[in-house]
């Protein structure tokens, strides 16, 4: 297994630093995150040192996201949230503080609960062949 | 398969509203936003209708995240995109707009770019032995 000594999460894995764990599984680790956007925000993270989901493997990605679904409705029956928002940030500019992917779950309480997103709609600027074209030019990348 | 006639995203699954689509395969199909928050900004939904992650199954979940990762890297390899982030958002309160499950991957650019998050950090309100009781609470529900 990749493991990194100098990363956070790794030493969580290897049981050197403290974590209180929800759930934990051959490839797979859920602890509660210590700094609480919410209550009962949960961490989910590959037990193998993978930086970001650029440099996450498929098999790594299903491993964690078989459990996901599960995590989110113990913690909803838990705390009653009304809701409940999957937030991965990958590189710094997008969030990422630990360079160790790790996958948040923020139950949701109210507004101004402790999260929130800014979402910009663009759509006025792009006419139905620029998402056309913005589709293929993906399509591109996703058959290399 | 479940469907609902009267979901937009089950109308795409069934051709009966074009897309723009970048990925498809028998569980999952992954199209352009027509809300482009970012240029690439692209969405990733299971084929059978479910309302959200409480609601999600597991196979499910996996399927869709099998593929997550590759997308990734294809919209970032496509627009040099400086990061990524993923969000899903269960419930009215969390942002959920249409309500078939569905994960947002939105490449980013630079502050200000289209997305935002507003992260409150309450860890101050939360004592060690706090978190240990959220952590004991949350794992009598995984249990169930």
């Amino acid at each position: 297994m990749t493991t990194d000594s100098n990363c956070i999460f790794c030493k969580i894995v290897q049981g050197e630093i403290p974590a209180f764990k929800v759930y934990e599984d051959e490839h797979v680790l859920a602890f509660i995150d210590i700094s609480q956007v919410t209550k009962g925000h949960t961490l989910v993270i590959p037990k193998a040192h993978h930086q970001d989901l650029f440099d996450l493997p498929e098999e790594s990605s299903k491993h964690i996201f078989a459990v996901v679904p599960k995590i989110a409705r113990a913690i909803k029956q838990t705390y009653q949230a009304e809701g409940l928002n999957i937030v991965n940030n990958n590189g710094e500019l997008a969030g990422q503080t630990v360079f160790h992917y790790h996958v948040h779950l923020i139950p949701r309480y109210g507004k101004g609960d402790g999260f929130g997103a800014v979402w910009k709609d663009h759509s006025a600027e792009y006419k139905p062949e620029d998402l056309q074209q913005i589709a293929k030019e993906i399509t591109v990348f996703m058959k290399k």
